[in-house]
This record gives C-alpha cells, sequence and structure tokens, in this order.
C-alpha cells in the first residue's frame, strides 16, 4: 500500500462526454479512502498556472449527466516545453499533491511519460471521442459520440429519402474510423470511408450507387471519416458520374457534446476508481486500459507503444456486406 | 355542401416534420367523410408524370412519428411552365379528382394560384421549418426544426465552454430569422444575426464578446442565419480582434428531418383535417393558416399578398436583452 | 413609472420545465434595468423562513437547458394561514423588497391574492406542465411535458405492436385533458380519456376495439388522464370483453422534469422579461398570461375567475375522428 | 461448407431493440450469398401457423432505426408441446427450409433445443433487454433499454431535487440486475437493489439517507429491480423512518421500445451476419454470443448449462462506494 495523502486530477485535450463521470469517481473514490483531492483546471495549462479548487462530494453531485468537462480542458503548447512542466512539477510538489490522474486522449498520454521526468507520479485514463488511444479498446466519450452521429445522420436521411438524393455525411475521428464505422453502420450507410481502409477506389462508390440506382433506389449515404477525402468534392463527383444530386453534411461540434450515454457514464466511473485503486496499491505511472472488456493498466511508456487497436476488420467487412 | 367524390393529396418543396401528420389527417378524415383519396408521389412532379398510389387508413397508419414525407417531394422547375400544369390538371380531371390538397411552402402556394387557371381546385397548408408562408404564424416543421436546433447548439456549447471558445453557429431559415431566433434565445446566446433585423454592425458584436470578456466570461455564442453573413468570416472577425478562439458549426440538414414534436403532430393533424372540412364546405383555392393561434383559411390569391408575419419584435428585443 | 430597486422571485407548486428560463428572464430583466434582486428558495415556504440568496447574472447563465427549477420549490400548507403569510411579508418589508415574482401555478396565484392583503405587490407567471391556470391559454412546462409523454407512448406503442396487444397509458394532468390529448393524438391513440369529456361510456371503447380487430388491426392504444378512470379496471375490462391482452403503463414523474423544449425555453423567457416590465410600468398584483398567443396580464383577482380556458372542442373532435 | 438454400428467420420472446437489425443483417447476408429467405411472424407461433413472408433487401431497408421487431413476437405456450413442435417442424420440410435464426432469450434457446428432437437446425442470437441469457456477456437491447431507464431517471430526479423528495424508481431485468445497477449508476443513485445481490438489510438504506440527510442533502434516489422487493413498501417505509416524502416510479414499457442505439444497431448486424457465416460454414444447432466483447458460438445444449455471466461484482461494489 503507498500512502498516498493527496492528489489532484485534470481533463486535457478534446472535451469528451464520460469525463465528468470519471471526475466524480476519481473524487468519490478518493474521499472515501481519505484522500484529500484538488481540481485542476484547463488541463495542464491550469498545472503550469496552478489554477485548482479544492473538490468535494458536494462538488460532483449529479454531474453524470452533464456533457463537456467541469474542470475544463486545453491542448497545452506550453506543457511541450521542459521548463513549463518544471513549473507544473514544483507546483504540485509545493502544495503537498503525491500523484496526478489525468484524464485524455494521446496528447495528454504523452504529457504524462514527459512528466514523469520531472518525478511526478501519472495515472492516466483514457478520453477522447476518436477512440484512438491505441492500447485500450475503449475511449471514454466514442459511444456518445457515435450515438450523435448516429441520430444526425438518422435525421439527414429523413430529408434525402424525401428528395431523392445522394447525403455525404463528413464525421469526426482523425486517424481512427471508429466513429464513422459504428455510425455508417447503424445507419446503413452504402459507403463508409475511414482512414484505415481507404485505398481511393472511388470509382467502386460510384458503381454502388448506379447499381442501386439501376434496382430502383432513390436515395443514397456515404459516411466519410474527416480528413480522408474532400467531401464536397465527392458529392461533386457523384452528381457528376450519376446525375445524381448529392448534399454534404459536416456533423462537426455537435458530436464532442451532449449528456452522456449509460455506457460513458459506466465506463467513466469504472475507470475513474480504478485510477484512485491503482494508486492505493502503490501504481506509478500507470494507463488505465479496456482489454477485452475488461479494466487493466499499463506502465505509460509501454502503453504509447502498443498498436492492438486495429480496427476490427469484420466489423469493416461486414459494413461492405451490410451495405444494402 | 360540395360533392366531393374523389381528391388527391401531396407534399412538396423542402420536406418539413409534421407533413406526414397532416397527410394523415386528410387520408382518414376524407375516408371517414366517404371521400375516395389518392396519394401523388413527389410533389408537383408526380401530378405531371401521374405517379399516384391509392390510400386507405393502414398506408397512414402510426405515420405521425415519422420524418420526412411518406409521399416524397420536390422542387417542380417544369410546374413553372403552362404547358406541363397543363398536363397535370388533364392527369387529375383524366382520373376524376375533383381536388388537390399541397402541403408546403411558398412555392407550392404559388403553383397551386397558377394552377387555378388550369380549373384545379387546390386547398393549400403550410408546411416548411422556415416559417416563411407570410400569411400563416405557423408552418409545418419549424417546431421540430427549432427542438432540433436548439439541441446541437446545447451539444455545441457543452464543448465551448470546456475549452473557452467562441462558437459561431449558422442555422436554417433562408429569408426568416425564426430558427435563428428560438434556438439562439433558448441557448441563451450572445448574439443572433437574423435577416430582418441585421445591419451589418459586427462592431456591437465584437463589443459584446469584448465586454463579457472583461468580465470574466470564457465562451461565446453567435448563431447566425444562414444566407445573412459569412460564418467563417465572422468567426475570423472575433479572432482577430478578440484574440478568442472561435470556431464555425453549420447545423445543415440535421434540421430538416427527425421525428416530429407533439406541435408539429398536433397541428398537422389539425390542419389536415381543417382542408378537408374546407373541401366539404365547398370551399376553392384556400390556403390553411393560423392566426392568433386559430385555425383560418384564405383565398389562395390573397394569402400570398399577406404580409402580417413580421418577426416578433419583442421577441428579438428580448433576445438582444437577455444575451447574458 | 414605478420606483422598484429590489424584488425577489421564486417558484411554487409543481416543478415545471422552463421555470428555470423564466427565473433567468426576471434576473436579466432586473438586473439590466439596475433592480436587485433575491432568489426565494422552496416558494412560499422560503419567504416564511427567509431562505434566499442574491442573484446575479453568473447564478443563472445557462440554466435554460437545466429541468426543474434552481430555486426548488414546494407546496406550502403554512402560507395557506395567515399568520405565516404576515411573517412572510414582514420578512419582505424587513429586506426592503418591493415586490415578488411568483412563478407556479393556481395554487401560487391564490397564494398570491391572499398576500395581497398583507400589502405585498406579487406579479404572477403561469407555470405547471397541466396547463390548468384558467386565465392563460399557455403554462410553461406543458409543452416539455406533452413531449415527454408522447415520446414514452411512442416507446410503447413499439412494444405493443411487436406483441400485437392493447396498451392503457394513464398520463398527468389533474383536471386538465391537455397532456391525454396531445400525447395521444400525436400517437395516433385509438382512445382518448379526459376529465373535460369523459361520460363514462366504456362500451364505446370496447366497440371501437372490436371493429378495428374485426378489420384486422392487432394492437390498440388507449390513453387515460390520471384521475378520470382506473387503468388497470379498464385494461382488465378489455381483456375480458375483447379476449385481447391489455397492459397498464402510468408514465408518472417522467413527465414533470427534463431538458425544457424550446418553446417552454422561449415562453419562459419571454413571460419573465414581461413580469419585469409589468413591474417597471407600475403594474400591481398582476398575473401574466397568454391569450391569442400575445403576453397580456391581468389583476390576480380577476384572473381567477377566468374561465376561457376550454379545451378546445374542435381538438377533442378531431382526436376522435382521427382515432384511427 | 455446407449446402444451404433457404433459410427462415423469427424474433421470440420479449422485444428488444435491435432485433431488426440482427433480421436486417440475417436477410442481407443470406441473399448476398445466394440463400433465399422467409420471415416467421411472431415467434414460434407464427411456425406452428406457419404465418411467414418471403424477405427481400426492400423489405430490411432502412429498418435499423426502428423499435420492436418487424416481425412481431409472442411468448409461445404451444410451442412448449411436442405436438406443435412437431408441426412447425414439417411446415419448415414441407417449404425446404434448411435452417432456423431464432432471436430470443432463455426461452427461444429453450425452444430451439426441443426443436433440436424434431430435426431442425436452429441457429439462435440473443435478444432480451435484461441481459439475462447466460452464456452471453451481452444480449440485444440492453444497452437501448439502459438508455432509456437513465434518461427516465435523469427527468425524475429534476423534479426530485427541485421537490426535496426521495424517489424509488422500479426498473425492468426480472432475474437480472443489470438495468438496475447501469441505470443506477449512472444517474448516482444512492442505493441499488438487485436480486442478485439483495439481502432484505432495509436498514442500511435507512441509514444511508439519514447519515446523507444529516449532512445536508435534501434528494434521494433508490433504484429496484422489478421482483426484488415491493417498491411502494419501501418508499412507505423510507417516510416511516426517515420524515422524507418519498414518491414510486414505475419505469414498466417504456423499457422495451424506442430507437435502438448504436450499440444494438452495431451488435445487432454483427450477430445477425455471423449467424449466416456459422451456417455457411456448416454448424447446427448453435448459439451466437459474446465472450470477452468477441463473436463466438456455442452448440445451443450445452449454451443453456454455461453460467459465466455474473454479475460483475466489481461493478456492483463500486456502486455501493460511488453511492455519494
Amino acid at each position: 500500500m503507498s500512502d498516498i495523502r493527496k492528489i489532484a486530477v485534470l481533463t486535457s485535450g478534446g472535451d469528451a462526454p464520460g469525463m465528468n463521470s470519471a471526475v466524480r469517481a476519481v473524487v468519490v473514490s478518493a474521499i472515501n479512502s481519505g484522500i484529500e483531492i484538488v481540481g485542476v483546471m484547463r488541463g495542464y495549462e491550469g498545472l503550469i498556472d496552478w489554477e485548482t479548487q479544492p473538490l468535494g462530494l458536494a462538488d460532483v453531485r449529479n454531474i453524470n449527466n452533464q456533457g463537456g468537462t467541469i474542470l475544463f480542458t486545453s491542448r497545452s503548447e506550453r506543457f511541450l516545453q521542459k521548463e513549463y512542466r518544471e513549473q507544473a512539477a514544483k507546483n504540485l510538489r509545493d502544495h503537498d499533491i503525491d500523484a496526478l490522474v489525468a484524464i485524455g486522449g494521446d496528447g495528454t498520454l504523452r504529457g504524462a511519460i514527459a512528466f514523469q521526468d520531472e518525478g511526478i507520479n501519472t495515472i492516466c485514463i483514457p478520453g477522447t471521442i476518436d477512440r484512438d488511444v491505441a492500447c485500450s479498446e475503449y475511449t471514454l466519450g466514442f459511444d456518445t459520440a457515435a450515438n450523435t452521429a448516429m441520430e444526425a445522420i438518422d435525421r439527414i436521411r429523413d430529408s434525402s429519402v424525401s428528395h431523392g438524393r445522394c447525403s455525404v455525411v463528413e464525421v469526426m475521428g482523425r486517424k481512427r474510423g471508429y466513429i464513422a464505422l459504428w455510425a455508417g453502420m447503424a445507419t446503413s450507410a452504402d459507403a463508409i470511408i475511414i482512414p484505415e481502409k481507404w485505398d481511393g477506389d472511388f470509382d467502386s462508390i460510384i458503381d454502388t450507387i448506379k447499381a442501386k440506382h439501376a434496382d430502383g433506389r432513390n436515395s443514397y449515404l456515404v459516411v466519410v471519416a474527416e480528413g480522408v477525402t474532400d467531401a464536397p468534392e465527392l458529392a461533386q463527383m457523384i452528381l457528376d458520374k450519376t446525375g445524381i444530386e448529392s448534399r454534404v453534411s459536416v456533423l462537426g461540434y455537435i458530436q464532442r457534446g451532449g449528456q452522456p450515454t449509460a455506457k460513458d457514464r459506466m465506463y467513466g466511473s469504472l475507470m475513474g476508481a480504478y485510477a484512485v485503486d491503482v494508486l492505493k496499491k502503490g501504481g506509478t505511472n500507470r494507463m488505465v486500459a479496456i482489454k477485452n472488456d475488461i479494466l487493466i493498466d499499463y506502465d505509460i511508456k509501454e502503453a504509447i507503444d502498443i498498436q492492438n487497436n486495429q480496427l476490427d476488420s469484420f466489423q469493416y467487412e461486414l459494413s461492405k456486406l451490410l451495405a444494402e
């Protein structure tokens, strides 16, 4: 057992639904274990500027259903520089903080690794809608984002079907196609373009649409992960080559916010409590992760190199099979 | 009492939630009055090509909760030409149709007026999310669209608040600012830019944001009706003049679809049944409308000239007052 | 112009979505007019016990999308007694409060009338999901409650249709059938039982179901306003007389809460700002109300006797016509 | 490879969101493999009465977002008797059906096992909101039901907090506490009563509420799985022993219906396609299941005896820890 008396918690990077449940679980678990807890505002930025507030049970009451993060967040440029990390570490030591819990994505994890050199013990929790932290099968926020994207596409399709159009919908995901894959399959997309699999074969998409058109279909749906290809260009190409009116929708920031789903609240709670357990058991510099749907933890330096989070090929092949 | 034996119903223009409830009410009311009813597909296009199907009670069962329109819709270019209207009128006469119920916006109403010259009796029902049919205080779909836009902005604001940003959100509405005004007020927007009131005074928006920033606020929301000003330019201007990171979201087609709200289902039902009542009482070429929250009807040629649908100035002034 | 310097605001009776928008509008309007404002907790109870807090702009930021009421509420038994009203009036005078804004239903209005005898100037805003304040066509919370009930019935019907059952759903409304009428019509109920119209004619409901069964329908929906008849008894009767399996659902408290709809946020904002306007113009003891969809105000003693809020008979007749 | 030419699909037992995605995936996968497919109505009842319809791609287009089951369902009493199973088997053979895909819960699985004696090859897919098929970590419909229950409790809590009450909410689940556990944790319940863990210790619940009351809390939430204890009695006990007003809500059938979540659409699609794969690979009498979040399959007679679906004790202990 470690002798942890006081810890800090922060959220960093893009905000993700479920972060608040994780914060709440960290706070409640810590307090129930007799550990004092401080909230750091705006991620690593707040560490550098020591923008903090003590957290009690009343501060995290009923926050499970709030989107965003009550601790605010940022992508800190300064934390990439050693002098600011030294300042942050000094702040933590000056305030007798024994460990830090950092909730965020890959950038947050990299920050924690760099911070280890300053002697700070950080436990990371994967939180990002993109599900792009390779060592963990799940990252907080993905389920809510996938459902939000799906519901938005359900709406877009109502209009698309009524008018007999093709809709090209761009969803978030950065380097990972999970949101596109889930939202696209859930809405019976005719094609799903994701970074892991995209080979530039526009012709097969055009051919698919033409074949369905010949079979009597009159509305179509293509879901594109942002950054893979240019959605307006694709819509124009579909119009040019098939004669079918095509409209682009970019879902954008609606995918970040909103009340978290049951899964994001449950997994946020699980991960937050698990992180405090890791600390209590003496763990240092660990990454909380999900493997085979079970909570585990890795050394943060090893975690960054794990690449077991390959996109499920069965799911992708299935999305093509079911594209009808 | 008129001797109506068989009527047709169509939906035209942009699809709007609540159109299905109106179609259902027309069908059930007609059948309960011993009137045969035919559904015309894809608006005036289907009239020209005589793309139709007989409608019975089973065809409209449980469609109240479906977005879009089960009759499909279009903006018919051909119907602007007399020869195609003649073809459409001939089709209706050939099939012994005594009257037409047309659900749509201003374009639909103008079509009906032109169609009167071909001897066709059309009853119009206002259905468009934009609420831009001047003679009626309400048009089907507005309530659903306003709620969808509001919920999307609620989500966007979660992220905006978490990051301390300014969000510039573009909503639909074409020449009317109702969606922007309702969605903006409902989400406590700091500024709402609508076509009826916009004077190009960007400085006052910048000043508002600066003043709030000076007071300690760190996230902001500007809602813009499409077509009034360029949202990305505005975001850039806010960044340049205030230093606050600003992001644009364009809500787009998600505002058209989705399961209708209770109001759109209720008013769709009311307007559909009222339209059949008008026909049964011998009405010809009438526009169903809402005035003082009561159902009335106008001659369609008079309806097009009514301009009593001024944007509620109290609401707009209030939106500025409450922009806090 | 009246010389109002400091006012209080409270919410009373059953909580209703939109109350927070009204509170926010009162606070922002007051502050923008240089009027100091105090929030009273738990309705008239907090007046008696002087449980209050000063309200500033930050206290009402982004509360438009919160269900319930941030000021809490109660049905105060003590306020029915003169000695407690005297205590409450003394508290207001001791704290230099010039006027009170009270948001609630009929009980709240009656409280304000009794309070007038203690020399307190109260402006009332109608807030109750039941829409049972007779002088106003609209009361805050109804739109959200009607949509919540409708969405719940949409879900129940999915199961009812899948199993070929009859669902008997009890909704709120107390002495008024509005929630039942709106939610029932919006979900194509086969029968709607409301206090204003119910004549105990169970046989016609049974006959309706039998006739539809004979026509090949295999699922049915009856919506009942609470207190009109016993839902389990009705379900048993339907089973006994038709042989169709019938299940009861009581929607209960889910109808009270939830994020307010656009209408409840907009009308809450309008009514709150209007109430402060009334005060600024020297109004005393006024009831804010909606008539013909326009904001007006009545003397509170006259308001209680107005009975123009008859249930719309056209809507009810229509609900029977469209019950298919 | 097996020589499958024609198969049938049915849904049985309580309807569950996601069943339609499974049906769709079975149909599309079969057709894409050149297998003819027939839909059986109302579960095993439709097998006995041979109530069927051929299924093509158009029949399953865009059904992913529909609640309930397009094939209808039932709990067949007759199928418990050998004579009716013989009749059903004869029907399948008479129509040259090579195999059956049955989507449902434990009762459906038991039916398939009994059916094996009649020489029918059945592949089962776990579909039930209760998550009570012991051999599979996931059953279709649970995620949607957990989210629906959670959202309903979010609403109930708005009112509970506003009035300072205790809410006792009864959710579904039959012999399993998963819905109660997820919905309760997601809404920060003060106590969760589930069949797997309930020891009748009402005193500890009363003590928890008293302790929180002493700390200044004024609203409370207890979530109860149906059948474990009497919710109204518990509410009365809380009132009697703490003096805190307590209200009961029974969520009931709203938990069954509604548009499926992304997870239920995705897992329905995966399981449906996997079932056809099993058939194509020559599998007979197999149960599709999830283990460690991966698709696997068991012999149906072995599947019924697997008891690896123990409620996650970490989750339950956590729910007590986080009950704050």
